[in-house]
């Protein structure tokens, strides 16, 4: 699902970055002939993303490095399980680790939260979505990793969808004459979005037709109201400071989707590693 | 100090992966005559890192944005701190907010978090240092943050210094072996470090004359006693596993070098926004 | 509204690609410090699109080449008309004005063509649109010249809408379980569109409750029969073989939304050239 | 014949502009191990230009896609020709399909109509000649599709060969100075054409001892006067406004050699389907 | 002449090996405010080229940095000669006084060898030209740099000249059939060169119309003897293993053209230095 | 050891250097289906460096051409010697010899220049290191080739090492002010060496508890007297106008590091040719 396109750019930089030269210490001791069985190893419980772009990266310099995926991305994985099996010349597998584990801890950390978001809200009818937080450069990956972790993805860049903002609307006077004029300008294959920061914005919004809303940083007591008060009428989306700790709280409004910056701004790795077999 | 070939690549594809063809929203709406003046806010307390990327991600695309720093990095901030002053055409100014807030934001994190394991030991004469473990692309700007938090840079990649690990070792049949051949081959700008699991690596290493050794995820207490054990014959690393959490028992023992993953792999973003004056 | 680094690289490579390493003629002939004045000049009527890239390609290698633009992209051009004024040295002039004038001529030659066939159905409530069929490469330059030819743009990209064609439906049995399962996993920010080929494709595909329908290849008289059929139940999109001689057939059967591939696979350049005063 | 390097940035950069992150559509609903057989497919009469680029398209993003091709470039298409079959993931045979045909659809237009000007004048020992008036990015294709077509290639850039202008005459006070100034300069590997306007100023180039000549927009009658005045003593190209309408008319007259900016500048694509064979 | 297309690309290239990520040094001990006079000096006589380059690269990263060149490319240094005067922050100049050295050094160096060849022939009407023999990535600067020395460049690549060898002339059958097929297919602005090991090889070279022939690796005495056997009917370049040493004695043959490689491939480099104003 | 990210962009951006589109000559003349076997050769004696770059290069095209390596890097070379065979399509071995000859023919000069500097001083105990000195683009290369030629690294660039000079000095107020700043801050992996010009620097330097100590062009007599001086207390580098005239002299003083600029930035390239087998 991800394009080479995308990840080899990533690859070659990191490899770049972490080798530099060369590796002084495996270049100058190890025999380039010498050989190692090697496995991936999950050290802590999570969701596995990025298997392919971490087992390319080891390949990437070395054809003669072999790889046998034994997980799929999307799985569960359990501490001490063997993520795949990586086999050939020991001084190749030495200089990629870093840069395959650097990547895959990343996405599987991402993957691990956002399962963890989505079965926190299990019982509500509720989608996890991701937001444009992401961290420069590694956007496909982050997406990717949500779609891993059984969320879904908002818009991609600023010319898949619209979001009509405070700044937007004082430019038109109101959110209707906004809406009207994206309408009218965009085509017919974009989604507009409103943001709103207070029911009386929402209502305005609804009124001005508005299909999908925003909901900046609401109380849990003002998203019940405009629940209430849309009735249906729109799709409302709640955004601003979710965590895990809070998640539950706001499904429980009844609203459909809740984005969650820190799906990708706020990523803590998941700890994975190399099992060299001696 | 951060080379403009290292951050221009990094803005320029956070802001394809963020614009890709055009802002539908603001590009369709708002009038690219537009004036707005706005500022950078920190939203939460931390140190500064990453003003200039920030701001030159804003300024990339328009030359008419202005923009005036009023902070310097690696300064402490305060929740309400107006951190920039930022002027020029709205429509410039929207479409790259994202972007400058991502890399900020990213940065902020890192320095803040490094800061406070730097303050956690500050009674000890002890250095906070990062590691490889940093996200594919991002080196220069995650490395140049741990300064701004008050930590040091352990080696940029694998030409600039040498890390003696298990598998080298072996390929040599002792430390001293694989030492003393690094040395002859490595030329003298070159710093080796051994990185040691056991006490009884660690007298071994001490014995080959390693002059800087790593001790990998020990207890405070074999800590306790490496450095005794060491009596000052090498400088002494410790690294695995170390957070806020458990540094300062880790300084107390009375090792002098503390590198911490989770500075560049676990970050968690520092809420900074920009605050648009209508 | 176009982005530099989309441009630049455009830029970068077309004039890498015309002069390669000098220009024998030019730089071995004209003496540096020469200047020149020279203006862009319309050869034939049009539409203005891509001043701001072709000054941009000007100006890329000298800075001392100042341009003054006199007409703004969108804007009608007759024949005669002055476009711009360039000034500065003869050489940079004469080595960057073949670069300058391909892309000029290629994007006005785009929005001219979108403008004809925008008036040819003015009387109609028709969107006229652009496709995925772009030229390698040139997509950015390309879609935005419609936007100034007065038409409208599809789907950016595979990522930014969704289209569901014959073996998109064929994987999942009927249109219904293909919307509904696309609609569940492609999140709330995606247009879904279905491509239909007959009538009753097309019934299927409202039953199935698609709210956007592409109805491909179909002659003048399916379409009217489509559009009674649909009766205002969902967007209708004709596309296939248009071209300014039977876009107004099309548009007086009523589909709102033609798009239009030959707006950008088969270009006819406008003529601009530059005149050098003397 | 088509160096990779040229080829694989564009192909990179068009299926990156096609597909940005995934194929929603595809990559959301089609199951990754499902398999299609394909082929591509004449919908006109044309030349085919391109193939090689085209099925390495189809294979960039995933090697499990196999590809034949049966005809060979330079080869006369007849409408429902199959050029080659394709087999593989659907997944990425549909990702890659648009790119691909937007490549192989423009390079076939203009070596169809390349051919279609060869033809026209094959009863005269003249030459077909592109010019620099190719489109930004995409020179290496649409000179080799020249070629493909039965026509000849003009310089490739400003490097590889010398075009004497006005702009250079006027410097120099003389024709002759230009010439001889240049002569002595470009060193010997560099061909040296005179552009002229007027029959004077061919009398003037002649005279200066110019080997290659451009006669500038000029009419079939001014065209046989400057044959019969050459007499020989020079090799003559027609450029300006010529195309297959007038190709003929100007063949008559003698010159060898006409140069078609619309060769490259106003290319019609030419039409070519996949057809998925279910 | 040079252009900032081929120029920039090489200089960030230089840099970024160069200072990686920080200049360790100069960035933790130099305060960024402090400010330096500086001069570009020349420790040995020689002749200028590249000083454009080279002042370009210390203004790369920081515009700060201002620049006064005080003698242009192509002049004659003297030891002791102040090239360019350089002002602005310390640390700036420190971090890029080695990449532009490393460049205005090495064109120079070139520059100066091919002087002194075009010097020793000074007498003859000779040029002297270089070869394909270049450095990867530096043909641009070198070819430039000969230029700077008063020598001619050769053909830039294989796509602006063509030079039948004995590979190709064996698959034509004879000299005759191979040029003659290639003024066919090459179009009319290839200038063709045939190149001979024999004397046997260079008449049936001119009986088959060669109009410019390479004597490759021939003896003072035959090139004396091909001068005299062709008689004017063709330009004669010589070739191979050419130096300073020996050009006099290949010019007093009286061939026109000396191609030398070693001007090039085997460059020693001139002694420039930064001298900072304390 | 070297990494294909390095290796590959210096053979791509030399291809495109060579080839630019085509090949008019072997591309117009040379049957696509005709096969070549053909021989790498040493015509002088050498050291070999970069045969798996070289080899890299023919087949960077052209899958369809084998190499079988016959001799390895850092091996002694004798004219006549053939080090490797090459079979594949004549058109493509004849369009990448003239790169893969550029770059090889430039390695070999590197480690055959640094080898017999190597053994101009086999009899002392004296390690030969490059320098910054490096072309631009090239050091990865350079680089390798000296330890091919059995010489040593210097620092890799700005931030693998620190080396003080005179102004960082000046900053500080005196040598020891600067190391111990430069020490707290630079962190434990980083080697610092001082530069000095007088034996009075020495001293300082030494008593400032300097490890490592560059003499900067100092005569054999100062050399001996430093040794004397500093008597095991520290490393001792030589720098400064260093060749394979001079080495020996050098040695003789007891220094034991001995760094070259000469052998990266004056290059004699080793003359080696492609023999095609008919």
């Amino acid at each position: 699902m991800l394009s080479n396109f995308n990840i080899d750019n990533i690859i070659r930089t990191a490899l770049a970055e972490d080798i530099n030269y060369i590796d002084i210490t495996t270049d100058l001791l190890i025999d380039p002939s010498d050989m190692t069985k090697a496995s991936l190893v999950a050290k802590a419980d999570g969701v596995l993303a990025g298997i392919d772009v971490a087992l390319r990266a080891f390949c990437f310099e070395d054809d003669k490095i072999i790889c046998e995926k034994l997980i799929e991305d999307c799985s569960i994985l359990k501490k001490g399980d063997v993520i795949a099996k990586i086999e050939g010349p020991t001084a190749s597998i030495l200089k990629t680790e870093r840069t395959a584990l650097n990547i895959l801890s990343h996405m599987c950390g991402i993957a691990t939260y956002t399962k963890k978001c989505v079965d926190a809200v299990a019982e509500f009818d509720v989608s996890i979505t991701d937001t444009r937080k992401t961290l420069p450069g590694l956007r496909p990956l982050q997406k990717y990793a949500v779609l891993c972790g059984g969320g879904n993805n908002h818009r991609y860049n600023l010319s898949a969808a619209a979001m009509i903002k405070d700044n937007h609307v004082d430019a038109y006077g109101s959110v209707f004459n906004a809406i009207s004029t994206l309408r009218e300008r965009a085509g017919h294959m974009v989604v507009i979005e409103v943001e709103v920061r207070t029911l009386e914005e929402l209502k305005e919004a609804i009124d001005a037709g508005a299909l999908v809303i925003m909901l900046d940083n609401m109380t849990p007591e003002m998203l019940r109201e405009a629940v209430e008060l849309t009735n249906g009428r729109a799709i409302l989306e709640v955004s601003g400071n979710v965590t895990l700790e809070n998640v539950y709280e706001i499904a429980e409004t009844g609203i459909p989707i809740i984005s969650i910056g820190a799906l990708t701004h706020s990523v803590k790795s998941l700890d994975i590693s190399l099992r060299i077999e001696k």
